[in-house]
């Protein structure tokens, strides 16, 4: 793990908790090319009542339509939580060289716990993977989150 | 195979030729709510330079945004192709209880092909699949593009 690695997840952190904020999951992303961020975003699946609202698949969205290229092949992607199917399939299409996660999801993760599509042979696109960047500050924000949502929903 | 999955199938169809005639990969896609149709899109990838453009995440898009809720919990969707990682991803995502797919796609296909992620008990939700409805005319509108793309690659 290199240090700009750690230092670049602090951002994402930093994004994943403008979600908390906003009563999101807290899960946030940033993109790096040539050692600087050209993108930041978090999940705010709730707020716009959008599926695709997860922070990987705004920053992609951005990103695209920034550039005005399908094809990021010089991009980093670093998000807080290992993504999802969907959001990994979307780093795929977008040819996503190198992505780099904090904690991991054993219920839903794509990169390495359910599946680890990313690293699938038969596609043709293979995305580069460092994982637990900062895991424990990753982890202990959605551990804090959804054990907040329990107490709330035990009270009503 | 219910008929009316044939006749929402040519619609899906129709909308496959659209993209067809901008010159994107010809996939098309609608969603059905009680028997009406309440989106349409087709895959406009090259057209938008978005690796997000494919047909299904568009009409999820699309209808998140019209219906402003994530959970499409009574939407079938009918895609000329079996979807992708991100696609199959992204209906996982919606709860969408039911699709249904023209074609197989033995490179990328995620719903029975490379993966069958729809059907995952792992994960918190599962889609009814059919699949094979008009396979043999959404499939010959692929490969015909695709050998076209060919020809025009061997001319240059």
């Amino acid at each position: 793990m290199a240090i700009s690695d750690e230092i670049f997840m602090r951002e994402a952190l930093h994004q994943a908790m403008k979600a908390e904020a906003k009563g999101e999951v807290p899960i946030g992303a940033i993109a790096v090319l040539d050692d600087a961020i050209v993108g930041r975003a978090h999940n705010i699946r709730e707020e716009t009542h959008n599926p695709l609202g997860h922070a990987e698949l705004l920053l992609l969205d951005k990103l695209s339509r920034e550039q005005k290229k399908w094809r990021l092949d010089d991009v980093t992607i670093y998000v807080t939580c290992e993504p999802c199917l969907m959001c990994a399939g979307a780093m795929l299409q977008a040819r996503i060289p190198r992505l780099v996660f904090g904690c991991l999801d054993p219920k839903a993760g794509a990169c390495g716990s359910l599946y680890n599509v990313v690293a699938d042979v038969r596609l043709n696109h293979q995305i580069s993977v460092e994982s637990g960047v900062l895991a424990d500050d990753c982890g202990r924000l959605l551990t804090d989150f959804f054990r907040a949502c329990r107490k709330k929903r035990e009270k009503i």
